[in-house]
């Protein structure tokens, strides 16, 4: 009999009738023959709204207390659906992250999984329950509540996935799988059949919002297949795999834009031990996300080091920057915001040559000037002027043919 | 070292500013040289909307999973104190039920505690620790999560108080203290310092809803002392203890009225046994809680069975009813809705005769009709029109002297 693990997110239940919605797919899963467990996220908006009582409540919420208060979203929510399951005739139970075997380590806000014991979900599948397991939370050695953070419910569908062995792990969402670009920006934007861990890494880290980088490592490290999908239909969405032989076919994935950042570059400092070492330390104490760093080839022993934030973040960079800038004896700082970070992704790029080249000269066909580039093995990222993006992700969708179906370029899987 | 039990309901810990008083007042005690638990209840209106949203998710909740649910509101209170706590500069942690050692039977929504094994507590309180339990909740021999049901957190604080051997146990809430009547129906009402565990039982069966009966079952029957106090000021409440022999010189110690019953009387029935059986079976199908129940004296062999219930039940009974009656072979069936119950309590009635001639004379003399009268060794109880309740609370109120503070009748403690 096939396992089947389902997560649901905070919008997929956010309602009554939404929670019912759900119920009933658990219970149809289980019965076109499956075992069923279902991983569930607090209702939407609760987890911010007991993040603002806390804050009302404490300057410094302790972070025990934090993740005391925070795993309640989601002990509501698998109440709720059990109980929506049991009134549809089904057989359900809820399960606490902790009844479900989930151990974390002590890293309270932002555990992370140490091991799962998953022997109380074999009995209760055994009994033909359906499970249904809080997502985003474990316990610690202390036997505490610990919580994992964003995106930690498909983080804990993912680690149950493999714990259990099943043969199917589902991420149901409220879109219909990965596109090959934001169909806000681009129209003629396809959904993917399938995609590798790295990409959908790639594209995590360069602004879609489809999964968190963490839970797609955990599948990448774990060999976790999953699927995401939408909570609202019944068609099929996109594997996440292991990349195969053939998908190196593609040359281009997908395409991924950042908006609303800001570059900074602190100009001709000295290329020496350390100095980089005290720029990020000093943006880091103030616990802002540096995203693209690049620093250029090094001329007559001094160099330019660049990086982007998000713009909201500029002003406070500025001023924890600027002692430094006086203390290494750089020539300056120069802060450019409302730029846009455009991201190319694909694990073809690395078997077919000329990817960059082909970038580079389709953005300047189109005028579109280009501030910063960097690099990795699968992926090229390009900062722009924010008013450039969308016509940026558009020429670009284009130039590497993900508009259309193209058989030489996206084969389906059917066809391999 | 004093070990002190506070209990704090749900209006008090009802926005962030309560909770930070709440957290103030515990660890005010314990700065006062004190050992200290708190037992807190979920927010005010939590536990109504997770009951609403059971109910618009499943028409009939699965019992476990309801007690999953509403566990919830409590845990994300605990959690809130003790942060704010924290905040304060205090060393505070909150635990579950389960966490606590409170263990139930499986009679899930309305479980009995079983026992309570409090080792974590003692420990947590021996490193100076401010331990924040949750209220209302246990759990069973299966591991899951069970409620106490309504009053609960009244209950979990007694019986840690109990299990404790707490030198105080104290349980704030939004009024005073017990009152001779409710202020709010006769001015003079005074506040008593203290009450005898029978008679806080027999008030809160009457209609005074300070506390409710399970939780001063439960201080009786293991003789835990407590004080109902306001959590709004600093001033003494009333102490709940077993009755001492000065407690009998006063005759009543307070008057409760219960507002919108109705009475049914059985008429003329055959005084032969089951027949009660029968109608009180056709009540309970049902769900319908029944109060006061009254036989007269059989003559001729037919007898007529009296008993109140809450109006809005008025017409559900009578539809059960009407087969029963005719089954029976009884006259017929009598109800009057609109009816008060006005009820005199105090242990000193014992030794005090002639207190039901004193009661009904007194209500004789201001014109109110009595319905139906029912008594128990501390108690009387009245039936009347509803419109005379306000008027014959204020009387008997007068007639046995509760109105102002007579050494004679109502020694203070420090006279003692």
């Amino acid at each position: 009999m096939r396992l089947i693990v389902q997560k649901y997110g905070g919008t997929s239940v956010g309602t009554p009738e939404r929670i019912r919605n759900v119920a009933r797919r658990l219970l149809e899963t289980q019965q076109s023959g499956c075992k069923v467990v279902g991983v569930i996220s607090a209702m939407a908006g609760v987890t911010d709204n007991l993040i603002k009582l806390a804050r009302e409540t404490s300057p410094q919420p302790t972070e025990r207390e934090m993740d005391a208060l925070l795993a309640t979203g989601e002990l509501a929510a698998i109440a709720l659906i059990a109980m929506a399951i049991n009134a549809l005739g089904g057989k359900a139970i809820s399960l606490t992250g902790a009844e479900a075997g989930i151990l974390t380590d002590r890293a309270h806000t932002r555990a992370r999984i140490a091991n799962i014991a998953p022997k109380q979900i074999h009995q209760l599948l055994a009994d033909d329950y359906i499970v249904v397991v809080a997502g985003f939370q474990g316990q610690n050695p202390d036997g505490d509540t610990t919580t994992l953070g964003r995106g930690g419910t498909d983080l804990t569908a993912i680690a149950l996935a493999g714990a259990l062995n099943a043969d199917a792990c589902q991420i149901f969402t409220d879109v219909d799988g990965v596109f090959t670009c934001d169909p806000r920006v681009v129209s003629e934007a396809q959904k993917l059949d399938e995609v590798a861990y790295d990409e959908l890494l790639e594209m995590a880290g360069a602004g879609s919002k489809v999964m968190q980088s963490r839970a797609v490592e955990f599948a990448k490290k774990f060999g976790v297949e999953f699927e995401v999908r939408s909570s609202f239909h019944q068609n099929a969405g996109t594997i996440a795999r292991e990349e195969t032989a053939n998908m190196e076919d593609v040359v281009i994935r997908g395409i991924s834009v950042d908006r609303n950042q800001a570059k900074l570059t602190v100009d001709d400092v000295r290329d020496e031990a350390g100095i980089a070492g005290q720029i990020f330390s000093a943006i880091a104490s103030g616990n802002i996300v540096v995203d693209m760093i690049v620093q250029s080839v090094s001329k007559h022993g001094t160099t330019d080091i660049s990086f982007t934030i998000h713009e909201n973040d500029l002003d406070a960079a500025t001023k924890l920057l600027e002692p430094v800038v006086k203390e290494v004896q750089a020539a300056g700082l120069i802060t450019k915001s409302g730029v846009a970070k455009l991201s190319v992704v694909g694990i073809g790029m690395r078997s077919h040559s000329g990817v960059a080249a082909r970038l580079f000269d389709c953005l300047g066909r189109g005028g579109i000037n280009i501030h910063l580039i960097s690099t990795s093995e699968i992926k090229i990222a390009v900062v722009i002027d924010g008013q450039d993006a969308d016509r940026a992700a558009q020429l670009t969708h284009e130039e590497f043919g993900l508009a259309k179906f193209i058989p030489s370029q996206t084969p389906q899987s059917a066809d391999e």
